[in-house]
């Protein structure tokens, strides 16, 4: 059975005439085709996503996810893993990076248990879904067992399920994480579903040193080969395998809001893991993707362009929690703002352009995709 | 006499005190050191151009200055030269892609005409300062004389004073442009005052075909060769020869904003041959200034590695109106709540990391200029 079946996921295709009539609208406004760059096929996707030229993003969801990582043992990480559990306490208090840019952007954050190896207090605001105390260490055997990544998927597809039902709704989902060594487990993913070497994927993390970057690619190296048997099954063994327990997390929420034909703005270098292996499981998935950003981790945007994806910023941010990808919400709203509210050439009273001089390219090569 | 006595400019130190407390206070925040990328730099700066950590940005103003350029003879824009007047009414009903990004993000827009070849109507929103109909056609002499370019550059500068003393005040200023051909002008400026070809810096404006190009290209170089006795002279008969009208007018929103010391949002390829030009006439006002974006235009990235800025978005726009700049403003913003609302690792009980295993570098290469 294919994980997709095993899943039971079903991706509905993007909608081929909501896209044509969203860029047929670009071509009539007042500015020069072309013009506003990578913002024009976004609101042309978004079409395609919801069957909108103007879908709403109001509720926009962001879902961090958080657990631990037993390849932490290893040495991978700049950080003790009593920080995974001390920066759930932030996210609830109000006091991290996230809950400043979400106030900001006018999102709400989703905080989860998948995995935190450490007893969390009893708090409305924080979603207990753990799956297992941390996983193991990758470097010795599987993260966990593939009934527990479909358990993980499954709290994720859940979590996605309870917006989309409570009293708010959700326009868009917005993915991010927390976890100690979880740039380890994602560089292990990413390699086993690119087949990148790890020198080109893994990166410093939080701030590892040189010998902490080399025990690193070591570690993955070592966890590639000691899972050599489960990769090449199916992702779902793949996940299983390498992955974390958060980012099995992410991985539900981003099939579960491609089913429900939700836009999800991918975040940093775990959410991309998350979204590979999302994009593995149901191909189709990867329409309803939008790329936040290119953070500073190494294979970060080698894995992008597996995907397809061109990121909306390039600020070498590093943090995860979904703080990149809450940066560029603004820009998601702004781009269908401007479908809808721009005057057309007709409207306006504009003359268009003098085609003696113009790229017929300019107008004839704009990506629909 | 210099330019900048000419003008009297008198452009104030950066605040190292306080760059020095924004740069202290975001290596106590609860998120790895250097994780926050180019938007840690960016508070250290607006720290030194305000004095404040937490500087209001609430109050942000697009001048939008409109004139049109002589040059336009030579063919070189895929616009006929009667669309600046047509988009400046545009930008009055509020139909324009500026006019919905500034709602958006909460941006006033004053649309000034510095020089448009047309009459326009009386509007309450429209600033009636035309200098002449219009530059000549650089490519046969200068585009005005210096005491046009003067009496440009102070409208430009008034219109900042007559918003810092109007009722809302302005926090931060941005720069916009329209101007069929002024792409044109703007790359005889870089070139000027940069040293740059014009094959380095000559793009397809608003989507010239390749022998459009070729056009502008020989445009560009035969205005230089004209203009060459003016521009070793100074930054000021360099603009006069070369430049347009609104870019006077900006290089005067830049200047006097600076003075003022509010930070100013510099938009794309015109907005950067203005700020190269305010950087020639007074260095200071390079440090008030933030690279919104890097734009299709072909020198522009290497107009702004001259000033020193890196861009903060690039997204292949080639708009103008200060819509990049626009774009960019919630970046600023969120950089600056980040700053102010994020927890400190005391406040939130997180423990810092584990230097064992931690990059030195990664805390002490922080750039603070």
């Amino acid at each position: 059975m294919t994980p997709e079946r095993q899943l039971a996921v079903s991706i509905p295709p993007l909608d081929a005439s909501a896209m044509g009539q969203a860029a047929s609208r670009q071509d009539r406004l007042t500015r020069p085709a072309g013009s506003l760059g990578v913002l024009e096929e976004l609101t042309v996707r978004l079409a395609g996503m919801t069957g909108r030229l103007d879908p709403p993003l109001r509720d926009a969801v962001v879902f961090t996810l958080a657990a631990d990582h037993g390849v932490v043992a290893e040495g991978v990480s700049a950080y003790p893993r009593e920080v995974t559990a001390q920066m759930v306490l932030n996210f609830l208090r109000g006091g991290a990076a996230i809950n400043v840019l979400a106030r900001h952007a006018k999102a709400r954050v989703v905080v989860a248990d998948l995995g935190v190896d450490a007893d969390l207090p009893d708090d409305p605001h924080l979603r207990m879904l753990k799956v297992r105390r941390g996983t193991e260490n990758i470097t010795r055997g599987p993260a966990m067992t593939v009934a527990e990544a479909v358990r993980a998927i499954d709290a994720g597809r859940g979590l996605v399920r309870d917006e989309l039902r409570g009293g708010e709704g959700m326009d868009i989902a917005i993915t991010g994480d927390m976890g100690i060594g979880n740039t380890t487990a994602s560089a292990g993913l990413i390699c086993a579903l690119t087949g990148l070497d790890p020198v080109q994927v893994v990166g410093r993390g939080t701030g590892l040193d040189d010998a902490g970057l080399e025990r690193k690619v070591s570690a993955v190296r070592e966890a590639l080969r000691v899972n050599a048997s489960s990769i090449p099954k199916n992702p779902l063994d793949t996940l299983a395998a390498l992955g974390g327990l958060e980012i099995a997390g992410l991985v539900g929420v981003i099939l579960e809001s491609a089913q429900h034909r939700k836009p999800v703005l991918i975040d940093g270098f775990i959410s991309t893991a998350a979204a590979l292996a999302a994009a593995a499981i149901a191909p189709g998935a990867t329409g309803y993707m939008i790329a936040s950003h290119q953070s500073q981790e190494r294979g970060h945007g080698a894995a992008l362009e597996r995907l397809g994806l061109r990121p909306l910023l390039n600020l070498d941010l590093r943090l995860g929690e979904g703080t990149g990808a809450v940066l560029a919400l603004p820009l998601v709203r702004a781009a269908v703002l401007l479908l809808n509210e721009m005057a057309t050439f007709d409207e306006a009273g504009v003359e268009e352009r003098d085609d003696a001089h113009a790229t017929p390219g300019a107008i004839m090569n704009r990506t629909t995709e």
